[in-house]
């Protein structure tokens, strides 16, 4: 858990010795490509932080097509807060795009961090606040961005996974359709910017 | 500050003698229509309570053209947390669309909050997993659905802002033309469903 230990450190707050307590219990899970850790309808109780590899978070619109709302890469936490904190069935599926190490984080597991941590309640606010504001940013673009501008974006909040996730699910991450993806993609490298 | 003291004591577990020492020293602000709270480029340094009244936040895109990210009436929080966390010059505006009574808040104001109630922060971290699941369902929504069933989902999240909010604005949140808005809102009338 090298990832998830350093994230504990540099992101809430927590020192070494800490951490190895804590973790002392934990364990990681390894689902292989195409596995699913949350399904539609579902209660999702834990959220998972991504040690290695790759999950997609996605829902399913009417029409039976698929909306990826999130990727979450290595030192990413997905999860569904309507589910976790609201109890709610679950109206999203987070897969494995490839074979992915997870920690699962319940809320026990969170209230001992803000225990032996006095930082860790502001420090997790901030990184609240943070996931906000990104969603923020990804509403506006959707709102009033180029699918152009909105790819440009995805290349700088993802820089590391233009090459990991298949084409078709960029393109649904962004809102269009392949073609259009690949259309963009042609004019900006004809533009010498992007390969 | 009514509302305000109802909002400290029903969601953040306040005690109603804590919340008449905190408000002691605080007051409202009202601005008039059209007045700005935020413009694009300032640093946003407080959220905005709305004790009475309807602010707008929107995002220019490159052609000038509005998108509104988010309506707050009344016992909503309007702000720009990229600014407020971050210290970045806002993208954003922050306007009323009515005459608007707001009650200022920064950290110190919150930092006291917790300071008095030890169940403050647990309660904050609620209401930002709620944030949180709200604009991604409102991803998924500008994602996957279409222009009708948005609609349907801001009736229901802003059930009394219909006839306070002009149309091209209910347009401009969902992301449609003013044009398609009247269509869609003719296509229900004729099922009998909405005015």
């Amino acid at each position: 858990m090298k990832r998830f230990s350093v994230f504990l450190e540099d992101k809430l707050g927590l020192t070494t010795s800490q951490v190895e307590d804590l973790l002392l219990s934990k364990q990681t899970k390894t689902i292989n490509k195409g596995d699913f850790l949350l399904e539609q309808g579902q209660i999702c109780s834990h959220s998972f932080f991504v040690e290695e590899g790759l999950l997609r978070m996605y829902a399913l619109n009417n029409d039976g097509k698929e909306h990826v709302v999130q990727f979450s890469p290595e030192n990413w936490i997905a999860g569904d807060r309507g589910s976790i904190y609201f109890n709610e069935p679950s109206n999203y599926f987070i897969d494995a795009i490839e074979e992915t190490t997870v920690v699962f984080i319940d809320q026990p597991f969170l209230d001992q961090l803000a225990l032996v941590s006095p930082d860790f309640r502001t420090k997790n606010e901030f990184l609240l606040h943070n996931h906000i504001r990104h969603q923020q940013k990804r509403i506006q673009l959707l709102l009033g961005a180029t699918a152009e501008e909105r790819y440009l974006d995805f290349i700088q909040l993802y820089p590391n996974l233009l090459l990991r996730v298949p084409q078709w699910m960029i393109a649904s991450y962004l809102g269009i359709t392949p073609e259009s993806l690949s259309r963009i993609r042609k004019a900006l490298a004809d533009k010498n910017f992007a390969g």
